[in-house]
């Protein structure tokens, strides 16, 4: 069964915004069996819209449309996907009503937003349970489509809500993911190679860098029997060993090799600005291991905050071994953690020196039997730094609590 | 100049990953003239690549390709781009030995990534500056292409270097873009479409609704004269007043009203966990202003990190306006900064009560002078609000810092 996205909007194609929603419809249409072929991309035009919705509806069985439902003149797909239909544009009176009833709650004149309440004759209005603009349905040239709004939660929402009459396919898979870290994409690929896998047919290997380590999905578009991606899965996580992650994010298998052991986790973070904090506390449940953080962005709250000794400071200046393992010491101590980790680094894109370029890191780790720092010196833009520094801190604290390959 | 991207990738359609290259290619081919009016998502098979490069190439003044380019079987990029000119693969020996040498270097076999030094016959290989993957370049019936890794940091960079060829139009601007904070849509379209504000012939004006605020955007795809498009913007700004922000995210906006006025800034996070501080240290120079920050993700922690009576938490529970404030005051007595915010909440998905259901956040800001906290219902997943909270802290400690409108 195949599927394709049409996304509508001036702000992807200018660069204004990033799609979000790709991966949202794909995810919630793969395990009913259906496979996204083409996606396109158009701006707020009629007539763009329109030619791109006939080109993706033709020979497919589903087609979502996502975006330019807003309140505004700039918003065409209605009119657009009214073009493709060859049909006029008419008021649904009770959801109109609706939006005029809710505007006026707010002190808002009606007609700002009456236009979301006009749909392609023929078509039918789908509730938005989360936000202002109704989607609709229809059928354009014997495809079934579906226009949801852009915005991502809006999207989502909507789509899952739809995707719900479709059946699940009984007992076949279609995706199995390995999260690996500290092996690059070629490694674990000759690794594989190696050890004569091969996927079984139907299945694809794809292979998905990232700072956090290279993920390998197994894809299986039109299904296959779960047990035999299962085996494929176990394959290939026995070839990699402890390269292989339990779960696919990095925070997320740390987390639950904390709870496993009875372990609690602090941070004390400099140039990354609280972001491990704020990765950690990303998964549901990160309260019962995480105490807590602190950001020291300047010394004085390293000293206050952490009880790094001035003279350490002076000494060897905030980006040093002797700073990262203090920070992580205090860290432990302010907490009263089993476990604490500690950044500080330089991000740039100011701030570097030649002893220190710009991507220096020192990343501590104490757990009260000792303290360790180690050095690295990541490439990239100030983002990409910060980035690596937050997976590769996760990762050294997995490492130590597991004992794997650290 | 009309140009258009195709990108590859099994995981774009999968839903594995979304893509970031759209927007980084819009953005430095914009300002040189080039406007994008289609992109198009494939998967990795080289008949999809091949037809999907022709398509895009028909009628425009430029391609680019992004993604494929990997060491591994399903990188077909390669392949697909010979198919679509006609022609066979052929390996330049001196890339070969670069990527060699590379490998030997980390003890990798050669073979494993040798089809990185493949190219159509007739393209011009393209220098990596921070990859491994070479990209190349050539011409498709009569319209210029570039092909470029699919990883967003080689991407950007080998996009932004060929950029440079490019002209840049003398005296053109392509676009403005103003954030707001404290508006919906339809009230922000409203009180321009009441002031009468009609975008310049060529303009178009876009809104960008975000967690944030919406953002507005004058949008000139052809260019029009810089003074034309500044004025425009300035007029948008007159009518929106202080809901206008200066900057375009809430922490530059934050971040440069707190440096005008010899301002620092502490922050106590409990549900985001840190992400305010990313936030803010997101921002180049930060570090002026910003002297850090606690995340007190336990009871414990917010007593002894922040000074929060075990009384207070014990009487009106984690999430109320008494600890926020209190947690407020401790950060700012902890940092010695001239501003403090705090948030306690329960982003969800589970902790929720009848009287607190998930959503409800505390957010507490202090100044030296009082403490204040305010409630908040936020909707939508445990991300959602979370993100929500950091910007509403983040628009809050600006507007008492500015006195606009708080």
């Amino acid at each position: 069964v195949r599927g394709a996205v049409l996304l509508v909007g001036d702000e992807l194609l200018g660069g204004v915004t990033s799609d979000r929603n790709v991966s949202a419809i794909a995810r919630a249409l793969g395990p009913r069996g259906v496979a996204l072929d083409a996606v396109e991309i158009v701006g707020d035009g009629e007539d763009a819209i329109a030619a791109a919705a006939l080109r993706l509806a033709a020979g497919r069985d589903l087609l979502v449309v996502c975006g330019g439902l807003g309140p505004t003149e700039d918003d065409r797909t209605r009119h657009g996907m009214a073009r493709a239909l060859g049909v006029g544009l008419r008021e649904d009176p009770e959801i109109r009503a609706g939006i005029e009833r809710r505007l006026a709650s707010r002190g808002i004149p009606a007609a700002a937003a009456a236009r979301q309440a006009s749909f392609p004759e023929g078509a039918r209005p789908v509730p938005n349970a989360v936000g202002s603009a109704p989607g609709f349905r229809g059928a354009l040239r014997g495809c079934p489509f579906w226009v949801v709004p852009g915005v991502p939660e809006e999207a989502r929402e909507m789509v899952r809500a739809l995707a719900e009459e479709l059946p699940v396919p009984e007992g076949l898979a279609w995706e199995r993911m390995i999260a690996t870290a500290g092996l690059g994409e070629t490694r674990v690929a000759l690794a594989l190679d190696e050890a004569g896998f091969r996927p079984p047919p139907g299945v694809s290997l794809g292979f998905l860098p990232s700072p956090g380590g290279v993920r390998l999905r197994l894809a299986a578009p039109g299904g296959v029997p779960s047990p035999e991606l299962d085996a494929a899965a176990a394959r290939v996580r026995a070839v990699l060993g402890d390269r292989a992650m339990p779960a696919l994010s990095l925070e997320e298998s740390l987390v639950a090799a904390l709870a496993g052991r009875g372990a609690t986790f602090a941070t004390a973070e400099s140039c990354t600005g609280g972001l491990i904090g704020a990765r950690i506390t990303d998964v549901p449940g990160a309260s019962s291991v995480y105490l807590g953080g602190v950001v020291t962005y300047s010394d004085r709250a390293k000293t206050e905050r952490l009880g790094v000794a001035p003279a350490l400071l002076a000494a060897h200046g905030a980006v040093s071994e002797a700073v990262a393992a203090a920070m992580a010491e205090g860290c432990l101590r302010a907490f009263g953690s089993s476990l604490a980790v500690s950044v500080t680094g330089i991000a740039g894109p100011s701030g570097g020196t030649p002893d220190k370029p710009v991507g220096t890191v020192w990343i501590g780790l104490a757990d009260g039997v000792a303290v360790r720092a180690s050095c690295f010196g990541f490439g990239g833009t100030r983002d990409m730094i910060r980035e690596r520094t937050v997976n590769k801190a996760l990762e050294i604290a997995y490492r130590r609590l597991t004992g794997n390959g650290e």
